[in-house]
């Protein structure tokens, strides 16, 4: 069968770089080119790179970015943010001045529950084994003691076990819900590990109890797994000034501004396709802080998102309130990071993002990371209810064609001025482009346009 | 006020850098040192990364990788993935190898539909402003006729324009909701400069009708935007064999193992505890193809995660059929994606990776990335119902802590033959690899761990 390969994972990097340009590429060389020029000069940096992923060929570039400016909780911090979207960074550095000037964000770690449970399968009495599991719960958690001794040492560990009966969602549907405070740690293979551990002892203790049928002692433990779902790990960010203040845009006093922008919000709270792309802008600030600090922003993304979901509409996870000449523009975000284990003390540019932000705890980083969010929200909302967002984005778009069409630096300005109050599309600027190029052939005009 | 800079994002890169280093860090060279040796040595090719965004320090490394032998509508790929968590490559490989030897992959584009609204008020009849809109659509087409000209083209342009009365969410809240097909690019530019010209129009048309009071005519235009909500632009993906070829567990019939799959997949769709994580999974694929691939995946996890609540509880997007011997598993995903502009043409790895996957148009592309979530499912939820998740995920949490402990290379197959049944966490192996070198210190054992 062409194009299948066996034991890919074990080849060299060399040698699967090989293959896939044998198989994919009509020009060998130039695939290997690429590949090769993104890999680091220095050979076990790379290697370590490699070594986060199976089958790594290369690194994919993402700009490390820093958005300076951000006042959070009195603190002053240069956030560090990865993201290949080129206005977020912009747009954040933009908002965190803006609030500097007025108090700065408040953040407030509002809950650090994490949960997993054990699914399992019990054809019984229900109440029989509810009681029985209340009755001994010190077996369980004495069964993870070995498990979960350093994060008790740290503060955290198992802080609730319940056993929930989910039967009318599936026949005999049992759960045992845990709840866990993993302190500075996300956490995920932790509470996967004393989830396995809980579910075996749940096993053998319902076989060793007299108290169960055969039946009873059946116990078939469907899967034990995390839950990404956090609605109680949560964080709220917050910006607050008298509307007075908000003093800076043309032609609208303050609290027209604060009136329209209330509206702008209100929007995505009451209209789902509207709600959506609010949010996906929340998310731009609070990824990019997600990634540079070595976090998962799957597991923050699908627990933001459930999190909109939750009273049956998806709706905005930010919410103004304009009450006593006071603005207050808030963010409620369940968010599950970790500023220990994992690639926080292997990825050299995630270590370095947590030093620029003095090694914050993981409550810590929630804050900071909702704060990003917030200011992202801030800049798009203020942007479309006043310019319209793509005076922003069409400066940022026509950089990205100049780029495209390989126009030199020198003929850039040119372009910027032209395209100052027309609308940026490739084609208008190819075209253009195209126009000053022959008139340049043609002798007409002598200028830059001569290649 | 400390720590506090105007016109950041104007210094040159060193210059950040040097600030950063001296508000922020004590030991300012290491800070640069570390910027640094993530630079690419060509300079041109580094000044473009840095353009991708503002201020711009260095290159955040993701791991570009490739899953080789998957097998998609007849067509055999290898699908570069970026993504940081190391489990993500192994289990689509591994999936796509399962799947090829049983029919590989089918997928189907349900829709191409793209979302774009004009947020506007309106104070006055509803009926006469419908009844307008409708009777004059030609005026908004032809206003648009300049920026829609590339995109009608190629095929795509503006599809329906909608007018909807959404004053029972907010008073006075009107739409104009529209529709449109943007061919391959993922189109949220064009949509948005779109949008900005419907609502000009609207605004004028409806000033120089004589229908409307002068009330009416004072329409105030809210916000313009694309909707990153996407439930008719939707891809599906499937797998389908008969149950008799799932033979390869071990311990259970290929029966018995379709039916505990198809369990373990139905939890994920009566409890959120579970979706959210069943398809954070999902999305661990989709995401890895869509960053490779240049795409906006904020945009993408969105609009997967507001899909799967809309029926007001958030639910699998994934899905089991058990029929007349057949098992069938797929995924419905909305997938707003590009294949020309942006990153896709500027971003050399991006190139290659759509290089790589043949130049795939913008549908291609979403049969493609439903594909690699689909498969991550299916790795998961076999995992998750047989051997458990920690098995596979302790191996590479220990390769992660062996890394940060910095266990050299040829002491590493000790740690891992050790751990093969023991959970795996920072303490223990700490704890080990302190006892082994203190054996070595106090010269009972002679060993590589003299260090």
């Amino acid at each position: 069968m062409k194009k299948r390969v066996r034991g890919f994972s074990k080849l060299s990097k060399g040698s699967k770089i090989e293959w896939l340009s044998a198989h994919y590429f009509d020009h060998a060389d130039r695939a290997r080119e690429i590949l090769e020029q993104y890999w680091n000069a220095d050979e076990k940096l790379q290697r370590l790179h490699d070594e986060f992923a199976e089958n790594t060929l290369s690194n994919f570039y993402m700009p490390f970015c820093v958005a300076p400016n951000f006042l959070i909780d009195g603190a002053a911090y240069a956030l560090p943010m990865v993201t290949e979207e080129s206005s977020v960074v912009a747009a954040a550095a933009k908002t965190a001045l803006y609030w500097r000037d007025r108090g700065g964000f408040q953040t407030q770690v509002l809950g650090l529950k994490k949960v997993g449970q054990v699914h399992f399968l019990y054809h019984g009495d229900s109440d029989k084994l509810k009681a029985f599991f209340d009755r001994n719960q010190d077996r369980f958690l004495k069964a993870t003691a070995d498990l979960t001794q350093n994060m008790r040492a740290r503060g955290g560990g198992i802080t609730l076990l319940d056993l929930l009966d989910k039967s009318d969602l599936e026949p005999d549907y049992y759960q045992i819900f845990a709840q866990f405070n993993t302190v500075s740690a996300m956490g995920a293979n932790f509470i996967n590990s004393c989830l396995e551990e809980l579910a075996r002892t749940l096993k053998r203790e319902v076989q060793q109890s007299p108290v169960f049928t055969a039946e009873e002692k059946d116990i078939e433990v469907i899967m034990c797994i995390v839950s990404n779902y956090t609605p109680e790990c949560l964080v709220r960010a917050e910006v607050c000034c008298p509307v007075a203040q908000l003093t800076d845009v043309p032609g609208l006093s303050p609290l027209e501004f604060a009136e329209k922008f209330q509206r702008g919000v209100r929007l995505a709270q009451v209209e789902p396709y509207r709600a959506v792309t609010h949010n996906k802008g929340i998310m731009n600030g609070v990824d990019a802080v997600v990634i540079a600090t070595g976090n998962d922003f799957r597991a923050v993304e699908a627990a933001a998102h459930a999190y909109a979901a939750r009273d049956g509409q998806y709706r905005s996870l930010t919410q103004v309130d304009i009450r006593d000449g006071q603005f207050r523009f808030g963010l409620d975000l369940p968010l599950s990071v970790g500023t220990v284990g994992g690639l926080t003390s292997t990825h050299p540019l995630v270590k370095l993002a947590l030093d620029t932000l003095g090694n914050p705890s993981a409550p810590d980083l929630m804050g900071i990371a909702a704060a990003a969010g917030l200011a992202q929200n801030f800049a798009a909302v203020r942007a479309l209810v006043t310019t319209g967002i793509q005076r922003g984005h069409m400066k940022l778009h026509l950089s990205n064609i100049l780029n495209q069409v390989e126009v030199a630096e020198e003929e850039r300005g040119f372009f910027v001025n032209y395209f100052k109050d027309k609308a940026v599309s490739y084609a208008t600027v190819r075209q253009v482009l195209d126009h000053l190029r022959r008139l340049a052939d043609e002798g007409f005009i002598r200028w830059f346009f001569t290649r």
